[in-house]
């Protein structure tokens, strides 16, 4: 793993809550991206050398109305950037950890990503990424 | 608002998520340390400029007991390092974030923290920290 490379909020309505963070960041979106497959719109906050992805559900069929409906808008997922996604998925599985998706899906900011199981993983939902070069 | 600064993981058994955590991020805590005021123990591992902190109830009052006993285990809170912690809560009250403590407390990790109220805040838990110099 190099590094966190961000934390997703789910979140109901993305222009409000651009609005909350600006204020509490004291700082604007320096993305913001729709995810058709994933059935998201997503901003992007810089926070140091992490980010803060915002994402709000475009349709009822999307992971985050899923969420919201379950637990309410709140914290989603820790992503952690790796060199290659391949390699930590075979080096993970050996660990034990069970991979949601074995072949990595195209995601926001230009990202081959993954996700764990979360109940491997005292409940958090983990993603890694890779940069597509 | 300099960086983020860590993310808070609540979880039940801090020996058992350590291991856990361990083969996810290949590396093990750097810190552990109690922090009686607020009935918890913790482990700190590095992430980049960025830190997970796992946190453990130390007793049924404690603000992770609370937590664990309405969620479950998962992500509890997001810290974001301050200069000066005073400055912040002046500036955020003024937005119309509550802030939780306006006396600044001791937390974990040499520093000084004051919580934002998480229904200003897409439900997340923001957590401000000033190193104690």
């Amino acid at each position: 793993m190099k590094k966190m490379e961000h934390i997703g909020i789910a979140v109901k309505d993305l222009m409000v809550s651009n609005l909350v963070f600006e204020k509490l960041l004291g700082t604007t979106p320096y993305k913001q991206e729709i995810v058709v497959s994933e059935g998201v719109k997503t901003s992007f906050f810089k926070t140091g050398t992490t980010k803060i992805e915002l994402l709000e559900a475009t349709n009822q069929d999307s992971p985050i109305a899923k969420f919201i409906a379950k637990k309410g808008e709140g914290m989603h997922h820790i992503a952690f950037e790796v060199e290659d996604i391949l390699e930590e998925i075979i080096r993970l599985t050996k660990e034990g950890f069970v991979v949601l998706n074995e072949i990595p899906k195209q995601g926001a900011d230009n990202k081959l990503v993954v996700f764990l199981h979360p109940k491997d993983t005292n409940g958090v939902l983990i993603e890694l990424c890779q940069e597509i070069k």
